[in-house]
């Protein structure tokens, strides 16, 4: 099974890292293996910041999921906010656009969910 | 035509169930059959409570919709929020995570609605 | 590729228009040809309003995506909020249920992006 979940807002980091801990949690129960991307956009991206993410939290929940899960910011977004792509958490994917590749992953098969 | 929407805000179950009530006359007037899930997840299953479905006007209109449309509550959101599954409305089906039902559906053909 | 943008906030026009410049952008840089639709219901429809979109921005940023984008309102929103059709921008689409196009639309591949 093959998972996107998509954040574009700051708010919405708590309930996103929520879902995805609860798949990986369903997967280790039920020997199932879901394959996750989280695509980051618009304000979204500031929580990938190293210093931001150490201030509110996500830091210590993204580094957790490790392997597990693939975390992509777009850069589009990260250019409007002047964000350099070197102050990002490490592990993180810059893709040349969130939507586009929010496209590909689902012709790919790949489920969509919008915490 | 197989359609799952999710509601993870309290505050979007007036537009959900707008949506739910206007794609079921649409097919009562089209004569199609749509096969109607809600999945329901976060801070939303507390309008899944019976006590709290009455207060906020939930309860009718998840009545109304009857067997038309299957309602699912989050087992993970209710154990976060002290919910017992026995509080729920009639009828409602609790599955053990919301987001893996949602990724299942979507693979069985079902198209995602986030409103 | 095919792509369907939901907007049913007024205040996910930016954020949404945001996202559909950045698929044509990375469209043309990399010769690909995206089909996009935009489907609008809820309170978001009032901004597809003449005077509204001219007030609020939308006009300018609607306009300059001409013939690419396909920008559809939903009938019922439409008369939930009493606007009559005349008064939208030219080239809208008015469907009978938003909610049934973006269904019917992921039936024939279309990717869905809810921003």
């Amino acid at each position: 099974m093959q998972v996107l979940f998509h954040v574009d807002d700051s708010e919405r980091w708590e309930i996103t890292l929520n879902n995805v801990e609860a798949m990986l949690r369903c997967g280790q129960e039920t020997s199932r293996v879901f394959t996750i991307e989280v695509v980051v956009n618009g304000a979204a991206v500031r929580e990938l910041q190293l210093a931001q993410a150490k201030r509110v939290g996500t830091y210590d929940r993204l580094a957790a999921l490790g392997a597990a899960v693939r975390v992509c910011a777009c850069k589009n977004a990260l250019a409007n906010l002047a964000i350099s792509p070197e102050s990002l958490l490490p592990g993180v994917a810059v893709v040349p656009a969130g939507v586009v590749e929010i496209a590909e992953r689902q012709s790919e098969g790949y489920a969509y969910i919008k915490p």
